[in-house]
């Protein structure tokens, strides 16, 4: 039996992508330019499907850049002037507002220690509130009244969520935010290459007024730049346009699925997984709280057993994420991604009862 | 048979290309951890395959960005504190210069009518001096002796050339140059989503002097954390890892063949197309200066003709490349890169020779 990918990104790619990519040669996709008619309905297929899968309203736009890392550097330079608010518990979050601050930007942040969430929002005079959605690196989603709880008390503030390794899961309220972003790798189940911005028409006023005012956006991808191709079902430069079949193809299964059934499934997983390390005598989940522990990656704090439940695992042609910074050596990391399918997580969780030590 | 693509850029697929990516497929590639030593291995292969194939100096280093795009732009923020100087003689020139411009540098433009080269290198006072090797929208390629002719004269300016189109054709002199780049969808015959950057250790000080002397030279890719991760054979950001490990193949396949080889093919094959134009009662070569007439990428003046040589080459399996901006409607451009064939290209010619308008 072929091993699966547990880690949280790369993971194991999407059960369809190997079939999506053979109809992608035999289509010649790799050789359309990317100023064609045949590559506009390709990008048209991704944006009317995430569209509907997201329930994203009118007043949201859709843009590739080359990756999420891409997105942190661009929503910064071209939604932040002076100052942007961050809110940290762990690596990737913490990378975010380093990006703002190497930008030359005044950057506040909250910070609580890993494997925390945060108790209330607050009222901030940033021009933007960066939030992360689910923190890859610790396993700990914030909940989503408290994105959600920020728009009131900050009208005028511009709210962005890096939702990487959870989209399409959450089920945000797009009147309460001003943008999200993921990457393809994730929870799409893509080989990686592709991020993916949703950015609403404030976003759009603010950089086209940072613009205005002599601030540097940036040139091809700034996001007026990246908008304008948008609109044609175009970006400004040749992109990695097999990911972008590829994304076309995997957003419409989600579809076929229906977007009600992966979050269904994704909660079940998540579900028998918890409930096996809350179990085991050995390892625990290294998120406490539950209102805080993520349904797409799911950490367990393993430590001294890492290693050898790692090799059980393996053993098993189970392939568990390593801990990520200062849970290296000490935690695994579990994707629970619509890719991995019940009977793979009822197996996990089997065989996670079964590790004796 | 299945129609040969003769734009330049995506083009045609380089012919193992399929063999790489079903063998990729078969070792999970894309669910490899940009982290992992295995990912640390392909990163090697192709920076120990790229050095042999171009004879880069051991000052010289390589990195991957999203798109040649990006280098355009990543370029400008990491070489140039105030001023750069661009050669401009078509569209691709043009955007590189534009670029530039957006980043609020003052640009300095020496232009040619498209078609044209330039006669004799000179001195500048900017800190950048931008060369397009091989204008793709015309089919202009600046002689390697005009390039090399601008060290003696500026001894304290960095040469950055743009090989999009060419490389691994020209066979630069690494020590009159400081950086070039392409892009893998072009000569290299991958699918797009890639930019490769070679630059030397003037570079990476300027950036360096730049960043300590305030200015801000971007984050996650800014030329010092690229080179920083190059150093680990890894990348800032998760990158398009399938990318990487199919141009690992193809610049393995490129020194089976031999460099001198896929050079001597594209002489022969470019000898042969630029001949027909020339006898052709219809159609002529668009850059008439022979020096001048690129290699990799041949266009023809097609006026009234356009359209139906175009057809009558579709006819035949031959898909030609649109003309680019202004040659758009009146010529006909075609790639001639190593994964054209010979035989392909003497099918073309013959094609060609059989138009009667």
């Amino acid at each position: 039996m072929k091993p699966v990918h547990f880690a949280p990104g790369p993971s194991e790619l999407y059960f369809t992508v190997e079939d999506h990519l053979r109809l992608g040669l035999r289509q010649a996709v790799p050789s359309l330019s990317h100023r064609s008619k045949e590559f506009e309905r390709i990008v048209e297929r991704v944006s009317v499907g995430l569209r509907q899968l997201l329930e994203l309203p009118d007043n949201f736009h859709i843009a590739f850049t080359a990756s999420a890392t891409e997105i942190w550097e661009r929503s910064i330079q071209n939604l932040v002037a002076a100052q942007s608010t961050h809110y940290v518990n762990g690596s990737f979050s913490a990378k975010y507002a380093e990006i703002a601050s190497q930008l030359g930007r005044n950057t506040e942040v909250t910070r609580v220690s890993e494997g925390h969430a945060f108790h209330q929002p607050t009222r901030h005079h940033a021009e933007l509130i960066a939030l992360t959605h689910n923190e890859t690196s610790t396993g700990v989603a914030l909940p989503l009244e408290f994105i959600h709880g920020f728009r009131t008390l900050n009208p005028n503030t511009l709210v962005i969520v890096d939702a990487v390794s959870s989209l399409p899961f959450p089920q945000f309220d797009f009147s309460k935010i001003d943008s999200a972003f993921f990457s393809v790798q994730k929870c799409f189940g893509l080989p990686p290459g592709l991020g993916v911005w949703i950015f609403n028409d404030r976003c759009l006023d603010k950089s086209n007024q940072m613009k205005k005012s002599g601030h540097r956006i940036g040139s091809y991808h700034s996001l007026p730049s990246l908008h304008q191709f948008a609109l044609k079902n175009q970006t400004p430069e040749t992109p990695n346009t097999l990911a972008i079949w590829l994304l076309a193809g995997v957003v419409e299964d989600f579809l076929r699925k229906g977007i009600q059934t992966i979050r269904r499934e994704t909660e079940y997983k998540a579900a028998i997984l918890y409930q096996a390390l809350d179990q085991h005598p050995l390892v625990k989940p290294f998120v406490l709280e539950n209102q805080w522990r993520s349904k797409t990656v799911i950490v367990a704090q393993t430590g001294d057993h890492t290693q050898r439940l790692s090799e059980h695992l393996a053993g098993r042609g189970l392939l568990a994420g390593d801990g990520y910074g200062p849970g290296k050596g000490n935690q695994l990391r579990f994707a629970n991604f619509p890719t991995h399918s019940k009977e793979q997580y009822e197996w996990l969780v089997d065989s996670i009862l079964d590790f004796k030590g």
